[in-house]
Formats: structure tokens, sequence, C-alpha cells
């Protein structure tokens, strides 16, 4: 038997109890006559001790040990003499008397600490490394923990978990998908699922009522660093809902999550329409940890000569409270700030509204006095607030203060990673222009569901039909997003038709799932979390690879086993491909 | 809102009371004035009723509903007159006064029933439908039931679960790999993982200590009734454990699991050497719900002139107990049955052991009455029992055996299925040598570790060596299966040596595991459960088909979704791949 206990199991009740341990060397020290090392596991730390006097022979053994090695001890639980009570092994330690080295180790490329020095790439290439390092494994443990909660919480709601295929079949919606060749049906490919759409809403069909599953979902995307090839979604569906159903529903798992994770009540979610969260924030997922909505004015700035605003579709701004004094190198980065080509702002307009009561702006020879105080009313400005402006298109401009809000926010100390503020974002647009392909795209996908008293408007003023189509934002980081499906053949295939189908393209791709809605499908709707950015959240990360036990790297190689790499010519052969490069 | 309640739940507690249910039409009945609807949804069924004499216009709309339609209804709970006490619901219906249609149904394709009038293409095509069928809901209803119990218990034991990748590299070791081209590394490729062997003990060199994984895994082997390309694994491992760990845990699992699901006390799971399970049973994966052992009669037979006997390696045989009436007819059918090309035995011998305590042999010209008596004697027969027997190379001798064992066994009944007899067969052989290659292979694979005491075989007698390797099986199913597992490069890179390896290729292969090895690797072993097979033993089905939502045909075709199948040839372009057919 390796161990009786683990490393963070004993304390002061175990005194003089004959124990085993086994665990790593976290570190060692010589004091004169004594060895102290520190014994880890997953579970904690544990103090051995050795005594030079005692047995000479043990502790010099001990003081051969490496950091890292692999040990097995027996021993007598003591109480220390000097106790560290920021552990919970801390006021006891062990008095070895037998000592076996179960594995050596080699220098670790990087410190095992909390705060290491190894870099990026050398932690990923020497992943089973860096995983062993608290901070890591801690996220691990949290995502741990956040899958048991949810499978419980749904579970206790009646939801069925079940598998669905990830051999699939390739569709041109959407992504790009990864393919598999088959040998047994040569010349065919399956896909690996960008999510389980069709299948759960078969499973609707037949009768399961409520579905879900934690599923990993795969999309050949060029990556980013909250992107990964692979992902994990948390999956729902529900039959005989409304929009009201699913959200209350959802809700209930959200507070349960942050409730029993992290000790959080969050009362109710607030809701907000698409068309309000790009009119106050200029963003579909806005960040509600801080007010800092955008406020219109072009009643206020038309016909003063000043031609960037008479020519503007739309003059708005926001409030950045207390920033009166900043200087103007700071107004020139901010003015840089939106500038970039990733904002692609042509310039920013600002209004101090100083402490003593008088009002300065970048545009005050345009503007009265009178004029400016008007300006500060609309922003219920106090004297030390700023006030920065933008102008221009309008879905262009609201974007671009979307950017500067979020700035302005993170330099003001509004983000705090210990703050959450859920969001739901409903009434979604149904469709949006892609002007790239001359074609309307679903802006959640082709089987979303306008709203009933929407669709007259499908042919007339398809821009302006909204579809009961919902997200959740946590943080201004978008967590979940679904809908209330279609149900019915005459509907989809009409919403086929508005995204260029042909009736041909539409029947030899998603035929199974309109045959099926002939059948007795009944309402249905629900909605998948990105489970990779909600355990990121919980955990106070930016990004997705800190909580994946394995992750990619920006170019989806995993540079620990090497992969992908090239395959022999016997395998092609027999699946009756060959590469082209 | 499209329902206050299921239709599982309504009985004289709600009397009087307003509902809104929708589901299923199950079937109608006109009776005189009256006409009545069973509304089924997952939860039940629960009866509509319509009076013509009340609501005239009512009624007609209900009369023209057919088989699973989705319909929504408003109603009052009133007593039946007519009760149904095998239902939950049957001492109660609704008296109807609204009743919407939500969806109409085309006459489905088979009877969604119980027993189905549809052949198993057809209900592959509709799999939709066929999950409307109770018995195959309830078994993903088992399928969800037993994920959840599984997570609890390993949840409770400390396990982690961690995610492995999906998308990982190509090894020549095993079955064959499916593989997925990289667009962003053009002419290289994922695979799919057969196991997340590779990582789960990353995660151990990691320290994680204990992890666990509900995961899909894939292989592209040619198909047979019991096998899907893509197939559920509970995978799990653990640090710093011996076989007798491992096997006490997950024996508690298993208790657990029976206990939880079936209310079944399984006491402890019996244990078998594979040696043993080999001379007794034939087979490594014995059925132990009857008994039967093979016995060995070398020492009584030889010598007596019956050169079939004399010149076999082996002469063993089994009791059939009560058997001695077995007719002419009966015999032939056995003797039929060892011959066929599957088994391939010669011939059967036999042995009555008639009720008046004569005995009678199909070789008596060879043996003696008083020899016969001694072999009645070697079977502990009595009086009624049948003797067979079977003679040739040890072997394969044995594996006829088992399967006239178990061929016995089911024409005896003993083969029940709401019986379970589970089993730990211990001590599997390291290596199996390989008639096709002319090498040897891992029994298991490559990661098991010899046991200590039997290394030094290794060079001398590889066949030998035995594996710290172990199975549950389950009523002569092989349910699980795992090992203690090398943790030392030197092993590691011995192992490979005498499966064939060059230093060259393990390194390739699996360099970054051996890598893994000298930075610390802690003693660790595992085991993984086939969760499709353990759920099917648990429904007592025969096909794990059955227990899979959307499972591939024998030519691993999605016939539902009509998967695999061509892609365009700009992915192709894109994959820098093509077809060579």
């Amino acid at each position: 038997m390796y161990r009786t206990h683990t490393c963070g199991q004993l304390n002061l009740s175990h005194l003089n109890t004959n124990v085993t341990l086994s665990g790593w060397v976290q570190k060692s020290r010589d004091l004169g006559g004594m060895t102290f090392i520190d014994l880890r596991d997953r579970y904690g730390i544990t103090q051995l001790v050795f005594n030079m006097e005692e047995n000479p022979e043990l502790c010099a053994q001990a003081r051969k040990l490496g950091r890292e090695y692999v040990i097995s001890v027996d021993g007598n639980v003591i109480e220390r003499s000097s106790k560290n009570l920021k552990l919970p092994t801390g006021e006891i330690e062990i008095k070895v008397s037998r000592l076996e080295t179960l594995n050596a180790a080699k220098l670790p490329p990087f410190l095992i600490e909390d705060e290491t020095d190894g870099g990026e790439d050398l932690r990923l290439k020497y992943r089973y490394l860096d995983l062993r390092r608290n901070p890591v494994r801690n996220n691990l443990m949290l995502r741990h923990r956040m899958a048991q909660e949810i499978r419980k919480y749904l579970d206790e709601q009646n939801f069925m978990e079940v598998e669905t295929p990830v051999l699939i079949k390739s569709t041109p919606e959407g992504a790009r998908d990864f393919v598999v060749p088959s040998r047994m049906n040569p010349g065919q490919f399956y896909a690996l699922p960008q999510s389980p759409q069709t299948f759960k809403q078969l499973l609707m069909v037949s009768g399961f009522d409520r579905y879900f599953q934690i599923v990993k979902c795969f999309r050949d995307e060029d990556l980013r660093a909250d992107r990964q090839p692979e992902f994990t979604q948390i999956d729902c569906e529900m039959a005989f809902v409304e929009q009201e159903d699913v959200l209350n529903l959802f809700e209930g798992l959200v507070c349960h999550m942050f409730k029993t994770v992290k000790d959080l009540d969050l009362g109710s979610i607030p809701r907000l329409t698409y068309a309000d969260a790009m009119r106050l924030y200029g963003s579909d997922k806005p960040d509600t940890r801080f007010e800092m909505l955008l406020t219109d004015m072009n009643h206020l700035v038309k016909g003063h000569s000043f031609s960037v605003f008479d020519n503007a579709e739309l003059v708005a701004g926001i409030r950045a409270d207390g920033c009166a004094n900043y200087t103007r190198k700071q107004l020139d980065e901010l003015t840089d700030f939106v500038k970039r080509p990733q904002i692609g702002a042509t310039g920013l307009v600002y209004l101090r509204y100083n402490q003593d009561g008088t009002l300065k702006s970048s545009v005050d020879k345009f503007y009265s006095e009178g004029e400016l105080k008007k300006w500060a009313g609309a922003y219920n400005a106090k004297p030390g607030d700023l006030i920065l402006i933008m102008a221009g298109a309008e879905e262009k401009t609201r974007k671009q203060l979307n950017e500067l809000r979020l700035e302005m926010g993170s330099r003001l100390g509004l983000r705090d990673k210990n703050i959450f503020a859920p969001l739901w974002v409903v009434d979604f647009p149904l469709l949006e222009w892609d002007e790239d392909t001359g074609r309307f795209h679903a802006m959640h996908h082709p089987f979303t569901s306008p709203k009933p008293q929407d669709i007259g408007l499908l042919d007339s003023n398809p821009k302006e039909v909204r579809a009961n189509a919902y997200d959740l934002v946590i943080n201004g980081t978008e967590i979940g997003g679904g809908s209330i499906r279609i149900h019915s053949r005459d509907v989809q295939e009409m919403m086929f038709k508005h995204l260029g189908f042909t009736q041909q393209e539409a029947q030899n791709q998603f035929g199974f799932l309109m045959d099926a809605f002939e059948y007795g499908a009944p309402p249905h709707g629900g909605i998948a979390f990105g489970f990779d950015r909600l355990v990121s959240i919980f955990a106070g990360l930016d990004s997705i690879r800190d909580v994946i036990a394995f992750p990619k790297n920006n170019s989806g190689r995993d540079v620990m086993i090497d992969s992908p790499s090239a395959i022999s010519d016997d395998q092609l052969k027999e699946l009756k491909i060959q590469t082209t490069i």
C-alpha cells in the first residue's frame, strides 16, 4: 500500500499515528542536524522531518532527493515546534522511519510554483508539468465541480442526458467542418459536429421532452486566443416551451451555479432587447458591471456649422465620471485608441465639466457655453466628469463607442473580475445581411423561429423580423445563446428559401429534419452555453485555454504530443485519399 | 403556456382542477356520444374525454385527430367511471374545454407501440420515431440514470472529471484510427482517440491523483452487431495504487450501480486468474451464472486404443445435468453445433448416465463399464446426467468446450437476463503471440506493467510473463478492463522493444509519455468500462445498438441523416486532399 493518508489530511487529531504517505518533493531544507521536506500531492502539503543524529543514514538519503522526486515514507505524526497556521496540516509533521524513492525526477524546465518562470510555449510543451501548478489544477477542479453541479441541477429538472453522434454529416451552413474520411464508404466523409443542433431537435420530435449534454463540438476556424478547434458546450433543449419558459429555467441554472460554486446570490437576471443593447451600449453583449450608457445627442448638436456633427448620421457619447482632470496626453491616448484600425474612428470630441463648474470642449468654437451646458444636462453630468463624443454612421459609431466604453471601464477599474453581471439579451433579429455573399444569413442559425407577429415582414422587410432568440451575457462575454425553433416543415422551408437555399439543397442537407417535422413535432426551444467560457469567467480568467486540460495553440497544434502529424501511405491508401501539397 | 402538468402527473388529488396538457395522440376511441383520447408524453398517458352532446363542435374536432398529432388542451380533472389501476393517471380523466392542434402528423411508417411492426432498417431510418416507443426510450432513460450514478459515485471518491482532447495523433499500435485532415497544417492529420490512455496517464504525472471521464472513443473496424465506430467508455485512472486498490474501488462502483439502479445487493465480486478461467471455462470471459466447469480427463482415457483420445493433447468435457434423456437427434444437433466452421471441432463424444444407473457412451467399444464409471465419478455425475467430451489441441479444445458450455447453458435456461454474475479475471498474460505478424502483441496495451516478479522471464519465456491486468466480466461479457501501468522510462522502452518497436519509432510515437515519466511519474493504474455494454447488460439486451440514441448500421452509416456523404470540391481543395476512387 502506497499511502494510508493523503498529504492534505493529517492534523493534531492524528498525533502519534503511524502513517504512510506518498507524493512529490516540493522543496527540502537542511537546518543543522535536521532535514525538512515538504511532501506534496493534490490534496495538500505535509512536512517530513529527518534527524541526522537519530538516523544519519535515512537523513543522508533524504538530502539526496531532488525537487519533484516521487517518494513514499512511513513515519509517526508529531506536533511541530514552529507551526504554520495557513496550512491545514501546518501544526504537525511526520518523523520519518522509512523512505523509498518511487521515481526520480529530472530538473523541470520551469518552476512548479504558483508563480512560474516558464513561458507559454514551454508550458504547453510540458503541459503535464504545468498542470502540477496549483492555479492550473484549481481551474480544472473548478471545471469538474461546475460540470457536476450543472448535471445535478438539470437531472433534478427532469432533463435526460443523451449522447448524440460525433461522426455526422457535413453541411455547408455555418462555420467550416472538420471531416473524417470513411474507409468503409470510400470517397465519402463524416463531419465532426459544430453543435448537436439537429439531433437535439429530433430528440424533441421523439418526445424526450428535456435533453441536455455536456459535449465536445468542433469548428475548423482560424484561431484566436479564446477559440479552440474543439470546445465544450452545455447543450439543452425542451419541448412545449415558449421563450419565457426557457429563460426562467436557465436563469435557475445560472443562479444555482453562482450559489453552489461561488456562494453568490444573483437574484434575477435582467433582460434587455437587442435593440436596446445596441442603443445603450453599442453591443449585443454589453458589459453591465458598470453604467456609462451611450447618450444620443443629434438633437443637441446639429446646425452649429460643425460639419463633422452636421454630416454624421449619429452623434453620441459616454460620460466618464470624475475624469475631467484627464491630461492632454490622456485624451490623446484615447483618441489614438479609437483611431486604431481595429476600431477605425476618425476622431474623438471631449467635453470637460470642470470641478469649478466651467465647461471646456475640443469643439467650443462651434458651441456656446449655454449649448455645452445642455450637453452636460443630457448626460446628467456633474462637476468633475468628462464626456467623450463620437460621430459617424450610426451602427459603426455605436460599436466604436462600445469599444471606448469598455476601455474607460477598464481604466476606471469598473471591470472587477470578482463582480458578476449576467444579462439576457432578447429579441435578436432573425437575419443579418452579409456583404461578402450578398445574401441574408441566419443570425443564430437557420432553425430559429421568427416571432409569429413578425412573419409577415419576411418578404417586405426581412431585416426587421425579430426572432425568438436570446443570449446570456456575463461581464460582456457571450456565454450562451438559444432560441425557440421552427417546428413546422412549411416555416422551415420558407426560412431556407430566404437564406438562399434551393428546395433541392434544403432537402439534401436537412431533409431528415423537415421530414421529422411532419410526424408530429412539438413546439420546442433550447439553449447552448460555452462551457469553457463559463468556467473561465468563474475562474476570473481571460482565455479559455487556461480551463482546458490539453489545449491546442493558435495554429491548432498540440505541441505536447506533436499533433497533427503525417500519417502512413498505407493509411492513406486504405482510406482512398491522397494529399495534394 | 403549453402545459400546467405533464401527462403522467394527474390523479384523484387533482379533482376539479383546471389544467392545460400537451402531448401526442396515442389513440382515440369513439363510444356512442363520447370520444376518448389517450394523450401521451414522456411522463405518461392521460385520458381526455369529449362529449358529443355537451360540446358537439369540440367533439367533432377531436374525432378528426390522427395518431401522433401534437395537441394542447384545457380541461377539468374528473373522476373516471371505468378506472385503469395500472396507470398512475388511471383514476382520472380530463373533460376538455379547449383543443388546439399544435402540429399534424402523417401516418408513421410503423406502429409507435411497445411491440412494433417496423423492421430494423425502417426503424433506423426513422430513428426519431423509434425513440418514441417506450422500450427504446426506457433504455435511454436507464443510460441517463446510470451516467448520473457513476459520476456521483466517482465524484464522492474524489475523482476529477477531466476532458481529454478528441483531436489527437495517429499511432499504428492497436486498431485502425479515424483521421481528420488538418487545414491549418496541410498534409497532416489528427486522429480520433481509441481511448484517452496516454492523456490519463499524463494526468497522473500531473498529480491529478484520481481521474475519470465518460467519453466517446473511436475505432475504424469492420463492424459486428455489438460494435459501433463510436462508442462510450467510463475511463478512470488512479495514482499511488496497486492492483488490489483498483479492484476494491471499482468493485464499489459496480455494487453501487447494481444497488442504486437495479436494487440488487451483489455482495463481493469473485476473482479468477486468467489461467483458471481458461482451465475451468475455456474462456477469459466466462459466464458464471452457471457452473458446468470443464473437467480434464487425460488421465482416464489414454491407452485404450481409441486413437482420437490417444492422439489428443487434451481430452475434456462438461456435465449437463438431467440431460441423459437427450435423443439421438438432440445429440446430433450438438455435434453439428460444434462442427460449425466458427467452432471447428471434429466431433463430440457423449456419456449418458441413465436414470437406471446404466452408462452408455458413443465410445463404449473402447471403454469398459468400469472405465465409464470412473469417468462419471470424475464429473461427480448422478443418474440422469449427460457428459459431453471433446478432444484435440489444448487451447482450441478448451475454446470449443466454452462454446458448447454456453450453448448448453442457453438450452437449459441457465442464462437468465435478470441474474447478474460479475467476475474479476486477473493475472492476464502480458503478451500474446500474433501468428499473422510473427511478433508479440500487448494483450491489454503496451502501457501495461508486467508483474515485478515476472520481469526476469521477459527475455527467456515472454509468454509466461503475467501482467498486473484485470477484466471485469458480467454474464460472459467483458465489461471493463484495466491494468497497473508502467511508470518508468526504462521499463516502457524495454516493453516497446519486446513489441518490435525500434527506439526511433517508440520515441516518435510515445516520446512525450516516456519524457513525462522522467519528471516524477507516480505509480498508477486504472480501468475503462464499456458504457454501452454496461447499459445493455443492465437493460437485458443483446446489442449495444439498442442503448445508443443514434446508432450506425453495420456499414458504419447513419441511414437517418445519410452519412457519411460526399463533400464539396471546395472543401477537399481547402484541406489539400483528394479522393482516389
